[in-house]
């Protein structure tokens, strides 16, 4: 049966400690509800830290790869897609996920993109800790679709809140 | 020889009166310039417009289809490249175009993961009459990658210093 | 730690009955090895009877769903990446399996593409039950490449060889 | 207004010789027609010299690259879309093409992948100087779409043919 798949979107080689400290967090709490965690799959940053949240507490992690194989790939990845399409792959990530959360913390121009992508395809983005530019610009790009919040734990409550309302 | 691209980018259907007659003047003065236009190809909005601004003035026009077929494309685009990738085509653009316009009056999510995509690929990105939330927020990804002017004359000179940058 | 794909690839909706059984057989010999199985993930044909069998044996799924949702995934996939690219994603499948396993029994134009995908980048496919004409047409692109098999039993012993051929 | 767009796909750096001059052949008399010419657009094999022989006419060529920049590019290529997604860009090339001409002599599995990515599409392949094999192969996967011909010449007239039935 169709598992839940909670996206984790973040920054790589920039990421802030701070970003990769919510990462780290995220991951775990993903993994506690019993989701399986879904992230660029590369080894650095956000998907990095968030992976080995995941496997902290024995979560199942899927990545999608941009490369063609897997030399970058986050040791913490269970399951590596690997598409060999660079930042097309983005796309991919967003159509996947049953809730998105970004980690807008030190944000860079790949996961804007990604945040971008979810809105053109409807999807509700849970933005983490935002500045105050970042989160006007997505709210004026699609308000009811934008969430923000302050802490990993708030995205999670979020996250199941979307997640619910698919049930319905 | 392989000629110069030009990518214009910007809202379909919710595009505002004025970035539609914007990038109908763009259209016209990128094929003054003897370039080849670039688009998302759809009849609708800021794709639809800036084809037909460069027809009016004999261009050529390429356009990067979303759909598996032409039945939505633009009766402006010359040459149809149909990716059959939804949004997964927006990164295709990017990495074609020699220089990118972005029509960012009334911008929407489509056009924004497109400049976010060029960033993230260390493209130039001209804004052409952002509001001041949207610049920031492109500044703030990318300070020395984000260009913004207010007129398509504008947009136009400054594409034509990033394309002689690279001839050099 | 990452795991171990197995990719089933087979025709859907012209898929024979022989060819359907094998597909189930594989599903469950794939997940008795602990392996996951990666498959196209529609609800059709091979795709729908190779996570048949996994599933009957508690093993994991992945389907690589070509639409921009799941209303056509199969039942029986419990993680399904949307891919929004049609055909294209058939490349996914190819660079993300660690072995391919073509059930060529009645084989289709999608699955052969994936065949000759797998070729070009250099990676084995186990034909099984292939006609004559299919098992030469592949031979001739790339003989080292190319392994047949008559039943399920053997592709996945000989899924085991390439694996391990892998770690050395 | 719309122009039509010929593809022509065949090996790379395996062609022989006999392909590459039938693949000249083929640009020079795509151009006299009046045509676009699609081809991979890589400097090497079939590629290469068909996008020489429709510029040796004064042709207009479009190139679809798998690689992320024109680094591999031919010089002939007038219009380089820039896809930096490898193979899986081979399903753009057949979606984009109003007629399919595979230089079957030497044929390679890229080529052959296009040609079955095709027949997936329901689009029509005219298969050049194929061996018996691969010409029982594609018609056995859908033999009202293989055309096969000998020489360029006649794979022009059946281009012709097929174009003209979607007008009708």
């Amino acid at each position: 049966m169709r598992k839940v798949l909670i996206g984790v979107m973040g920054p790589g080689d920039a990421a802030s400690p701070k970003a990769v400290e919510m990462a780290f967090t995220l991951g775990q709490l993903i993994a506690k509800e019993g989701w399986v965690l879904l992230s660029g799959g590369r080894n650095s940053g956000i998907m990095d830290a968030v992976n080995k949240g995941a496997k902290s507490k024995n979560g199942l992690t899927v990545g999608i790869i941009p490369a063609v194989d897997n030399s970058h790939t986050s040791g913490d990845v269970d399951i590596a897609i690997v598409t060999g399409m660079g930042s097309a792959r983005n796309n991919i990530n967003i159509l996947t996920a049953d809730a998105l959360i970004v980690v807008a913390e030190s944000i860079g121009s790949g996961t804007a993109s990604e945040a971008c992508l979810a809105l053109k395809a409807k999807k509700p983005i849970i933005l983490v800790a935002p500045d105050i530019t970042t989160q006007t610009f997505f709210e004026n790009l699609a308000r009811h679709l934008t969430h923000t919040v302050l802490t990993p734990q708030e995205a999670i409550a979020k996250a199941k809140e979307i997640i619910s309302s698919h049930d319905n």
